[in-house]
């Protein structure tokens, strides 16, 4: 038993637990994230986790240690946490309180009762984490200016890279919530048309520079009636949590195909998420100050200045035979744009929002190269290849390679994050 | 009772009905579409229509009359067809055929059931009509040839309207699903940031230039697994059938947020659908061959001749006065990219489909000016503005304008036709 006394934001008293935690877990008792699992092939359920153990949420309501009598069954015997998520903040705040009592011992009930303990707390090994919410909507924004203007760079006018709206407006587009997959689902390369720029026509193949793209995501907490606009401030109390999202892009695909509507079959064959939504309230000790928005913002996207969160940022890539590397090393806070500015701007014309909705931030860049959250930014169009310890090199991602995105926040010793996102690159399906 | 004993296409057998039906009716024995309807308030349930007339199939299932006694009751009591759907063409094509006897007279047993008549079939006045589906996915296309000339000449460049991608690939974005309101549904001028290209910076404002997209789209009726690939051999299988769309669009919006990654806050405040859902086996007797496509396509989008069909259209604007205008005439066949090239594209990258998802096919414009599908065309940006009969003009919609689109085939006296897709404007929410 580990026992944590820390020196944490005023807000926070000192928390530890009686479950066996190591110190760099993202999954200290400070976090209590929510996800879907499945036992042993059990039917889905809402769970928590704490360290390396994953708590059944639903077991441990039946037996009565949750203070949400009047909730029922179906809100943690369910496949998404759509519903566990419409309660609202304040029934969800409390759980998540009332579950840092039961771990930390402060409400010794399950502590005592060893027996209960072994239908409620299971290992990682037994869990199967599943998709965490049904996503009626997916957006994706494009909020780094650093991203924006690497880009721009390499496809537009370097001399212009950023567009004229870019400074004025969080850019953003919709994406296809179908093929948004859990951590840990493998997909396919992609075909598609493409059109190298040497070549006088079209052909079909399968993409030959396949990225990835490093991104957080928000979830939408409640809902707004159509006509219905969020103000900056109004922002947080929609946004129930976060996740790492891997904007999966064929870069290929993409460029031949996205003038003038945007990206379209580049993007949407795969998206990954992560499983651990790790709720705002978490986050609160890590909150931070943007970068400074200069031109001044029209006023519907003005707020507060600690706007962001402290949320640090890793991509590893580990090729089939086992080598791997840290390909970048970014940070959350590092976007020009908040997520309550993204927030209004969307719905500023009346759009509404619906519970699940996921909203991503676009690819993550810094200014030092290390930090750029794409092959496409890091190898500069394949023009700079990455090099592996065994020698090889990368200039995009390729068939058996997987790529794990990381995110934690740390702070006085209080660690809080979200796991992993990672996803596999099977070879693209052989066409009859 | 009107008997119609007509010439048509060899497969279709002469039909009659024992209701009253105008011969000039979207809604003949020919037709059976599948809507949500609720009569006086009561729970929605599936029905279809004949003439004006309004059938509650929830109750003709209840009561014995449709050969599907294993269908569970949820799928006719229900306030969305996708689960209706979802049993499959065979099942629901043989409901419709069923339909047809039962109001031909060919199965005689409700027509001598006064009782039950009274039960089952409704005016108009006693319905509202709902949304017919559950949208999960949304995607627009831009298929019309002389639609992208119109607005690259307007809007890029007149010398080389056309992107370089166009001819080669149906062209789509994806689209905002929660925002997709059923026909008779108003909504509110956006609001939005706009910068005219003479202004120096954006500002904020309701949107000077509201416009419609007179368009049509097509409904998913069977799901794909992630990385499977839809031919155009199979698509029309997966197309359960057709609705009219109104892709309402704020062009000021629109043109200063569309760079460089598509339409956004331009398009997502509403979308207006028509109720009734028109299956494809309705629409065969009008099938038609689509434009000649030059240069040749890639394989993965070549297809049979016959690939499109004779859809008139037409555009009708009713100011709050009262005083109304025909806007356009056109017609469905006039696109240059069929729906099966439409989801063959969609899905060539894996990308998987879900029941009730809505493809739309772009604003559908003729060479003739006439039959431009916009304002933003048929004004040209407003440089030509539209004379009512009223003496007033219109450059765009405005406040108290209701847009009413209708869309019908007719051939040998058969009439086949969706109704009406209509929604007026209210002026812009004023802002606290």
């Amino acid at each position: 038993m580990l026992l944590l006394a820390l020196k944490v934001a005023e807000y926070m008293e000192p928390l530890s637990t009686w479950l066996d935690v190591s110190a760099d877990s993202d999954f200290s008792i400070y976090n209590i994230p929510f996800g879907i699992c499945s036992l042993h092939g059990s039917s889905p359920r809402v769970c928590t986790r704490i360290g390396n153990y994953v708590i059944d949420l639903s077991v441990l309501h039946r037996m009565g240690y949750l203070p949400t009598a009047e909730w029922p069954e179906v809100v943690f015997e369910n496949s998404r946490l759509n519903e566990f998520i419409s309660m609202g903040k304040q029934q969800t705040s409390a759980l998540r309180k009332a579950l840092q009592d039961l771990f930390s011992g402060k409400n010794p009930a399950l502590m005592n009762h060893k027996e209960h303990q072994a239908t409620v707390i299971h290992t990682l090994a037994d869990v199967r984490m599943l998709m965490p919410v049904h996503i009626p909507n997916y957006t994706d924004f494009y909020s780094s200016k650093e991203h924006a203007t690497n880009v721009g760079m390499m496809f537009r006018d370097p001399a212009n890279a950023l567009l004229p709206n870019w400074l004025h407006l969080p850019v953003g587009y919709h994406g296809r919530a179908s093929s948004i997959t859990v951590s840990g689902t493998p997909f396919h390369r992609p075909h598609g048309q493409i059109k190298p720029p040497d070549a006088e026509m079209p052909f079909f193949s399968a993409s030959r520079q396949l990225d990835f793209e490093l991104e957080m995501a928000f979830i939408i907490g409640k809902p707004t009636g159509h006509g219905q606009i969020i103000s900056t401030a109004e922002a947080e109390d929609y946004i129930f949590g976060m996740v790492i999202f891997n904007d999966w892009s064929a870069r290929d695909i993409q460029a031949w195909e996205y003038v003038p509507l945007g990206p379209f079959l580049g993007k949407n064959f795969n998206s990954t998420i992560s499983p651990w939504v790790v709720t705002l309230e978490a986050l609160e000790p890590f909150r931070k100050k943007g970068p400074a928005q200069n031109p001044p913002v029209l006023p519907y996207l003005q707020g507060k200045e600690d706007s962001t969160f402290d949320i640090e940022l890793q991509v590893d890539l580990i090729a089939s035979g086992g080598v791997s590397k840290t390909l970048c090393n970014s940070n959350f806070s590092f976007l020009y744009w908040s997520m309550a500015q993204q927030l209004a701007h969307h719905t500023v014309n009346g759009c509404n929002v619906q519970t699940g909705d996921v909203y991503a931030s676009g690819t993550i860049s810094g200014s030092d190269s290390a930090s750029f959250g794409s092959m496409l930014e890091l190898t500069w169009r394949g023009t700079k290849p990455v090099q592996l310890p065994d020698g090889t090199n990368r200039k995009f991602v390729e068939d058996g390679d997987t790529i794990v995105m990381k995110a934690w926040s740390s702070k006085d010793g209080v660690r809080v994050g979200f796991g992993t996102c990672e996803s596999k690159v099977l070879p693209a399906i052989e066409l009859k």
